[in-house]
């Protein structure tokens, strides 16, 4: 059943291999796009529905910087609007709400301060050691990369605020727990995201805005411009490379063949595909150690937007090991229809409330709504949505893949290794905002044009380019103050503590000697 | 192109399959075993040649205590010999080599061996608290979850000496890096193979014996009784469970029908199975978090066993980062023909190394072996047989899965979890020496009759059985002296020495003072 030989298979319709696609077949390659499911857009998933209009179950927040994913979105005439943070976020911890402007909730012990500025600091200092395009190639790799990130927490936390903080934002970023995860790839994950404000920040930062309409129909009008170039359900088993060609064959025993292949799926779905010649050594073990984060992204409506009459935008911050929720947003339609908080239930807290029902979830994740805003409004939901993206067996989890620690030294550079005449997207193999919709463009692009330059259409010098920033969402620098530049670190604070009382009694001791000797 | 509707269908024609398909057919079951490979056995793989008669390229070892796979290789009339251990062992480190007899080798510097002792103690004493079959109700159990390896190393020891042992440990024992494993796993792991001294010793431990002709016999029988019913190049690439039936089709578009289905392959080979209904998320998300350890064994032959006449059994436990091979065993056969040295390139260094070529890592093996056993005789070898696990696509890696932190609370009671009926085995799913022979035996017996109780035919108590012993391999319990039981740790000690001085010197006070009121 095969449709004659094309130029470029790729495996995988998301965002990644269809802008690979796109690339591809502006350059008037022939390509087919198989994909495993019967929709395109891979780990984002717009669903419509009477009660909320159009829901992103999956990867929905854009930002500053992302600007491969602005930039494609713009071309298929789909524009974004800002997520509500206009009134104050709210900071839930020991039991109680505190309301806050900024990216960062304020600590109020100035030890705990001290500490929390040092965190932050040092995460990006570190972080900016580490290059983008080789993490392994860092000063200090590989004791990084040895090391849990529970480990670098204890390490440079003094204080319980900033080590369960911390905690929290491992969570929040890269949907798995600080003791699950390399050092050296988180510190490279936040890095190659711009930092731990840009990543973390909803104004000028990674949440900064949504697709007004979904982020589905990027990849949905993408598909609908390939028209039969993408066929849908057609899990691909088995890629089979002889000199000439390369074969690939679906689930259901569909046989396509083709000069190249881009392979555009998570590292870990690659186990589902039978290679012939196998993959080599470093490649097939590097497949079984890159799991995919633990995510259920939860979807509560009401009548109203309470919470905004309160004074509250919609964000919460909760740390709190009983509330399923770790962070919300606001989630209300641009024009302020629907209004919707969205949550995150995270690692470890997916896995242990994944076997509960839809309703009970529900339940939970209201009530804990209801002591953060402090109103029982928040009890009263009119509609309720989540995904559990755990169950995907197309996608393995959300939002990407983790390497535990020891493995991206020495598997790492392997990620976007060529296999003969297979190429690798996804946004796992991204260089900038990898694990996010613009990573996935960049890594699609990025094979698109290994594989024009395998043909000879391009130059090798042309495989990676700049992106220019979409004026219509510009990035403001991250501006640190003087004091968080300078402030002292706990132990710093400590030992110029020592320091200054050493000398007030050497000082001390030497007056009395001199009047002593004086008198 | 089915062959009529089955009872069972095995999937995995390994030791742990093959078990499973006796037991059942024992038991008048129609069943087909589909073998993805060309071979059966899996993690087993005898060779035959005329350099070296045959060698086990795979999992070879066996001993006491081990009495499912000792009494299934007596059945088919399979025995055993004693690797050799009659001379002197070798410690190689700091580029020196200490001869020794024992399981693990002296320490000199009074300090060192307290640390050394304790650790031993300490890892015996804390697996004993872990139930080998609900590993993660253990006391702690979260809290050593969250941990490396390294980290328990690094709190538990004092020394250098005792750290870098320690590594070595774990490099042998699971093929992968401290830094890699969660502390909760490897104190199970080691535990339900009877403890430090029984996993590592070769005299009344895991390596005491090997099978004459090879341990690849025992799959190779089981086949040649099993006759068609055993499938050889029938990768499975689709598993459909409808009310009435379980439709299992191969890569190359075969399908067959059972009412039931033993999967005994490793955890993470599953994802080679695309499954409808899909499998449910806390399985879908186990089986990309447990990688299989990295390894290359590696076979030197020599004319003569020179290193006999020096007085060496052939065992060499090296600490040396530059050396490719941790842990070596005499390979002679028991006729003492094909004299021959076994040795492991483990974890970290098997993916160093990997990309040499074969000739290069015989070479730096020769010269290792010529270091150690101090004689030029080693670099002259005769022939040479390796084989790197990390390459098989039908396996993953070798010896068996491991759990990076965190895993193992949240995804370890899934392994044996059935799914509809769909049942697990494999080595990785056993509670006695799993990842051994000896466990895969017990987790393709435990699954057989985990389906037996499920047709009907057996009660539900049945399903777990006691082993017992095979004469022909009795076990010694392991004795630990006074000393070891009793010698403080080196924070013991410390803390003892301080008590003692500060009573001395509360003595000496005393004693002064009553002197002057005396006086």
């Amino acid at each position: 059943m095969s449709s004659g030989k094309q130029d470029v298979i790729i495996i995988g319709g998301g965002l990644s291999g269809l802008s690979a696609a796109k690339l591809l077949i502006e350059k008037g390659l022939n390509v087919v796009v198989l994909e495993a499911r019967d929709r395109v857009g891979g780990r984002t998933y717009t669903v419509q529905g009477p009660e909320f209009q159009y829901v992103d179950l999956g990867g929905a927040y854009v930002g500053p910087t992302q600007n491969r994913i602005l930039h494609l979105a713009k071309e298929l005439g789909i524009n974004t609007y800002k997520v509500n943070e206009k009134e104050q976020l709210i900071h839930f911890v020991k039991g109680k709400s505190y309301p806050f402007k900024g990216p960062f909730p304020p600590v109020w012990n100035p030890i705990a301060y001290l500490d929390y500025n040092n965190l932050w600091r040092t995460l990006d200092e570190m972080g900016k050691k580490i290059p983008a395009d080789a993490p392994w190639s860092a000063e200090r790799a590989m004791e990084l990369d040895n090391m849990t990130m529970k480990e670098l927490i204890d390490k440079l936390c003094w204080t319980r605020v900033a080590r369960e903080f911390a905690t929290l934002f491992v969570n929040v970023n890269v949907t798995s727990d600080p003791h699950e995860v390399s050092a050296l790839w988180f510190l490279w994950y936040v890095r190659q995201c711009g930092g731990t404000r840009r990543i973390f920040s909803t104004t000028n930062g990674g949440q900064e805005r949504k697709f007004i309409g979904g982020s589905g129909q990027i990849s949905e009008r993408l598909a609908e411009r390939m028209k039969d170039r993408v066929k849908l359900n057609r899990p691909v088993v088995r890629v089979e490379q002889t000199k000439g060609t390369i074969r690939v064959v679906t689930l259901h025993g569909e046989e396509y063949e083709a000069d190249y292949v881009i392979s555009a799926i998570p590292p870990t779905l690659i186990q589902q595909i039978h290679y012939n010649p196998p993959l080599p050594p470093l490649r097939n073990q590097l497949i079984q150690r890159v799991p995919m984060g633990s995510i259920i992204k939860c979807m509560v409506y009401y009548s109203r937007a309470f919470w905004r009459e309160k004074g509250y935008c919609g964000t919460m911050m909760i740390e709190d090991e009983e509330s399923p929720i770790s962070l919300t947003l606001d989630d209300t339609k641009p024009d302020g229809s629907h209004p919707a908080i969205m949550g995150f239930i995270l690692a470890r807290k997916a896995r242990l409330l994944l076997h509960l029902t839809k309703s009970e979830r529900k339940q939970r994740i209201c009530q804990i709504y209801a002591r953060v805003l402090e109103t029982e409004e928040a009890l009263y939901a009119v509609h309720y949505e989540e995904k559990d993206w755990c169950e995907e067996q197309y996608s393995g989890g959300c939002y990407t893949a983790y390497f535990p620690p020891g493995m991206f030294i020495q598997f790492g550079k392997v990620l976007r290794e060529p296999f003969g005449r297979v190429y690798f997207a996804g946004t796992e193999t991204a260089t900038k905002w990898s694990g996010y919709m613009d990573g996935a463009v960049q890594a699609g692009e990025r094979a698109a044009r290994e594989v024009m330059c395998a043909i000879g259409i391009i130059p090798e010098t042309a495989i990676w380019t700049h992106e220019p920033e979409v004026q219509e969402v510009p990035s403001r620098p991250i501006i640190t103050t003087f004091w968080e530049q300078h402030l002292p670190s706990v132990p710093g604070l400590l030992m110029a503590l020592s320091i200054s009382t050493c000398l007030a009694v050497a000082g001390v001791v030497m007056t009395r000697k001199i009047c002593l000797l004086r008198a």
